[in-house]
């Protein structure tokens, strides 16, 4: 094999999705929805797939109509006209766009900033394209103790200056990701404006996941770093259909960027897997023209700030501590108050790994409930700061939660 | 942008597409069914997007119900039990495949082996994981002109003593395309043979694209190079959905393989798209299932085989060479015989590329037939051996097929 896929273990994903099954466990792992997609979405995709213009190649680019509207929906958000033409390109879901802006911004031993915790398929888009990642923790600010008190994830903060400290000539991309996961953090139009900043000084180019940008609560509103001055010319968006429709099945996605910097992109994405499935693209359009005419997006989030506080209540009942998120749909739980009993035995798959991979199996094989441990989120220059997490999807049914929550009592 | 997006115009397939609309062409270019799709295997489709297993992720393997149909499919022609859970993959289209292939086996600056003309999206995945292509060209054998007589594609060979002077301490990688892009050629075991000794000698990896596979006329068997002795444990077969069921829209492939090479396979694929749509991969599953069920393959051969024949007597009627195919969807037609006219002007976009480019943009728009310029599919090295040849498909109507006929009249 080639040194791009040496060394890994299997995905955590499907890692913790087998332990699930095998323990019968409550699964809070992975980021999918665990109650039905909208009846309206798959309506939109099951009419698109008998549809005699679904069933052949979509242009690389993505199919005309999806475009149109994702210019027409962003066009209003990021405070600009984007050309569907030239400044959309439809990808085989958010990862596939993370990949392709990696893929033509960096050669093989420049660097990306991530901060961290960050999403596991940073690392590993960067392994696979030979490119270098750098860390900067977003750390809780002075004064507040996440191993004591619940957090608001306002509280975990990003040192411009250790940003700084971590760019060199060769450094090219920083990803930033607003609503954040695992923290749920959303980051607050000056927040992004020091970053924005950065980005101006040093000529780097900003990767934004913005795959959670329909999921904040309370009001907060998402900002794009790209509605920024200065920052179209910088910075590519990467969104999630599969997030904002709950259906991550489908596996659509879209970067959106000036139309210099996604002509790099497609020259990326068509190289990699040349065009996206057809169908799903057409659902996609319809969906989203239903969801703007019927208010879905503000449901939703009503929805999903009701299943945060449901699963919140359900953590305050066993007195652990958590970073309260106001955006997408993680909660990172203190596990500092429990410990593991003396002498306990894992699996040979587990017992090399760290502390907090240790620590999620024994939430799914004693408590019954399944979260993924941040400690794949960090560097191991950062590794100590994740060990004392666990993160849990509340995108479940309130069934699922409840039971969740039922189970988190043995912990008392 | 990065070395590896750097360079490349727009991509043949969309340019051709475009100037197909713009002049209003016949569209005998890139390989897609411009008939409708199955009827079965739309409704398999529809009814999937419905199934609330199939809104969230699949396992970046692919769904199980996929992978044992595939495994049970497999399992008859190859010869040997196939294994789901660790034999097969499903990909984001045959394309990813064969880029997942290269990546897992090819460090940057390590050879594969292509035979020329070669599907162009083999060097475009090479570039992006900065591998690099030998050429090795299949040439009409001796006593045989093409361009002046009609061949057969068993008439181009590949000469095995060239193969192994290609052979260095960096060729990781030896592709084989069986039914064969542009050509139509159908591998003979015995050819395969030839083949697989090198791979053996020089313990090199056989990427085999066998996208086609279902698609042989006049009773060719296709054969699998990884059912040959010796062969399981170093080949890789890539094949397609879209090809075998008449959708190429839907984006599903499959990689099949010892589990030594999935695994690393399964590596990368979870690191590029992470998973494939899941609507879909059930879609194709009973599709499958239905095909078998009521001898659609059988039917679709049949029906191809007189699309073929159609498209050759129209050629015939116009006295131009040409190769005759045996599996695939392609012809090529020797351009020897005809003359663009003197001081004819081209596009900006055209004019600075090959002979063969030129001769394809003068059908589009003067003959009103477009095709694709093999070109695209030969090397710098072997560029003289593609020039006076133009690849048309023939998976269109008998409307479009009569069309184009009754235009290239104009050749005469
Ligand atoms: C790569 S699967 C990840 C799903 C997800 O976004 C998450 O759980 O973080
Ligand atoms: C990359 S689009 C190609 C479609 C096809 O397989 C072909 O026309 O050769």
């Amino acid at each position: 094999g080639s040194e791009r896929v040496s060394g890994s273990n299997m995905d955590v994903w499907t890692l913790f999705n087998q332990l699930t099954q095998k323990h019968e466990a409550v699964n809070l792992g992975q980021g999918f929805m665990g109650f039905p997609a909208p009846d309206f979405v798959k309506q939109a995709g099951s009419a698109a797939v008998l549809d005699e213009s679904c069933t052949q190649y979509a242009p690389p680019r993505g199919k005309p109509e999806l475009r149109a509207q994702l210019a027409k929906d962003y066009s209003a958000y990021l405070g600009r006209t984007i050309d569907p033409e030239q400044e959309v390109v439809v990808t085989a879901g958010g990862n596939e766009g993370l990949l392709c802006v990696f893929s033509a911004f960096m050669n093989p031993g420049d660097e990306a900033i991530l901060m961290e915790p960050a999403f596991d398929q940073y690392i590993m888009n960067l392994k696979m394209i030979h490119g270098v990642p750098k860390f900067v923790p977003l750390r809780v600010k002075d004064g507040v103790d996440a191993s004591r008190q619940i957090v608001s994830a306002d509280d975990w903060v990003l040192d411009l200056d250790a940003v700084r400290a971590k760019i060199t000539p060769r450094t090219k991309v920083l990803v930033l990701n607003t609503p954040h996961n695992p923290i749920g953090k959303v980051f607050t139009k000056e927040e992004l404006e020091g970053i924005a900043e950065i980005a101006k000084e040093h000529n780097l180019l900003v990767l934004s996941d913005e795959v959670y940008d329909r999921l904040t609560y309370e009001g907060r509103p998402h900002v794009s770093i790209a509605s920024l001055p200065g920052m179209w010319e910088r910075t590519v968006v990467a969104c999630s259909a599969g997030k904002a429709l709950g259906v991550t099945g489908w596996r659509i996605g879209w970067m959106l960027g000036a139309p210099e910097l996604i002509t790099l992109c497609l020259r990326a994405h068509t190289r990699y897997v040349f065009t996206v499935n057809s169908p799903m693209q057409i659902g996609v359009t319809h969906a989203l023209q239903y969801a703007h005419a019927n208010g879905f997006f503000q449901k939703q989030q009503q929805e999903y700030l009701a299943r945060r506080n449901r699963f919140l209540r359900a953590i305050d009942a066993v007195g652990l501590p958590y970073t309260v998120p106001h955006g997408s749909y993680f909660v990172l739980v203190n596990t500092s108050p429990i410990r593991i009993p003396d002498g306990y035995e894992f699996p040979p798959e587990i017992a090399q790994r760290d502390y907090c991979y240790k620590m999620c199996y024994f939430f799914t094989k004693e408590i019954g409930v399944t979260g993924i441990p941040p400690s794949e989120f960090y560097s191991e220059e950062n590794a100590a700061l994740g060990q004392n997490f666990i993160r849990f999807s509340f995108a479940k049914s309130d069934e699922t939660l409840d039971q969740a929550g039922e189970r988190l009592q043995k912990l008392k």
